[in-house]
């Protein structure tokens, strides 16, 4: 099994610039990637991938294999799954909250994919046994777009039920799932900058610095 | 094993008031209550009560013992708790997304507590296998108290990890959850009034009145 990683530092996360300043935006994603690589590694996936549209974005540290490509999500990933000939993990960089136990989980499934849904309609994860059968189309509700795509292409299909693998951090709000329920780099990056405030309704984040998060 | 669901129908879920009127509102959490009634009759649990401040407000076909308590949320279940002496599940009413297997999952842990976390913090379900034992501490990071008040209890703690399970209906964007993976009478209540508008980020919803869902 191999996994890729898509992934994209400069200006990352915009949704989150009303809590973090671009240059905290790009030292959270970073950390946050590096919490999806621990985490594809302590599962046993040897082969991991970043693909993004620039190597020098990349911690030289990174046990990865870097693949540029200027192109589009869609396209890059699609070129990538065309270039390989063995089961793959396409799983998204923002996914603080993944566990090791999840990740085999998922590898260990016998259907021709998997798809994790994202938040909102997307998709956090598709593992692919076939890669060749198979194209992507995220952005919009691209959970319903790849989960026909595998229809159409008679895959057979399985949906996981995770609430760890379906917490993308996107916006405001999902920073509180983050102190709550994380644990690694990117949960300590965010709990320093940030603490809980708790009313009747869903716990909301309040920035040190009394930025008060506005969704 | 026994399950409990509180329940308040009048002016329910007032952050939804910006794309549900109060009629609306109370029909839609009424559906939900049906679609969690029918999640846990299916799962196998014969015994299924309603904790409510009004008797009125339960549809007399639902075949739920009714415990009518004005008292608030966490007093009355604590009431409640004291007064069973056999496993219980307290599930809220607005999970129209769990599943018969989740909960058959849940029932079946043999922990003393099972938690399944909500959106921001908050506790969707918890099985206590001991109910003298426990006590519910709900609203703001209910999460974390109840994980804490079974460690306090030394009771030993299982946190269930389900997206489905997790994903409670308090705000606009949730519905986009409901639409996407429902499929239970909530769902349709929902797919009659609203669409889904992708752009590149998470899915919205639209409101066939053209009243646009703000968050």
């Amino acid at each position: 099994m191999r996994a890729v990683i898509p992934y994209k530092k400069e200006n990352a996360k915009s949704r989150l610039s009303s809590v973090l300043d671009l240059h905290e935006r790009e030292e959270f994603v970073e950390l946050m990637l590096k919490d999806v690589f621990n985490t594809l590694r302590s599962a046993g996936i040897e082969n991991i991938d970043v693909l993004t549209t620039s190597r020098a974005s990349i911690a030289p540290d990174l046990d990865v294999g870097i693949i540029e490509n200027e192109k589009g999500l869609n396209e890059a990933i699609n070129q990538y799954l065309a270039s390989i000939d063995e089961p793959v993990l396409i799983a998204m960089a923002d996914l603080p909250l993944l566990a090791p136990c999840q990740v085999m989980d998922i590898t260990e499934k016998q259907t021709d994919v998997v798809i994790v849904p994202g938040k909102g309609g997307g998709t956090n994860i598709i593992r692919i046994m076939q890669p060749s059968r198979f194209h992507v189309k995220y952005y919009g509700s691209s959970f319903l777009n790849h989960y026909a795509i595998a229809q159409e292409c008679g895959m057979s299909v399985h949906v996981y039920d995770s609430f760890r693998a379906s917490t993308d951090i996107d916006e405001p709000q999902d920073l509180v799932e983050l102190l709550v329920h994380g644990s690694g780099l990117a949960k300590e990056y965010i709990k320093e900058r940030f603490s809980m405030r708790s009313g009747k309704g869903r716990v909301a984040i309040l920035s040190d610095t009394c930025r008060i998060a506005s969704e």
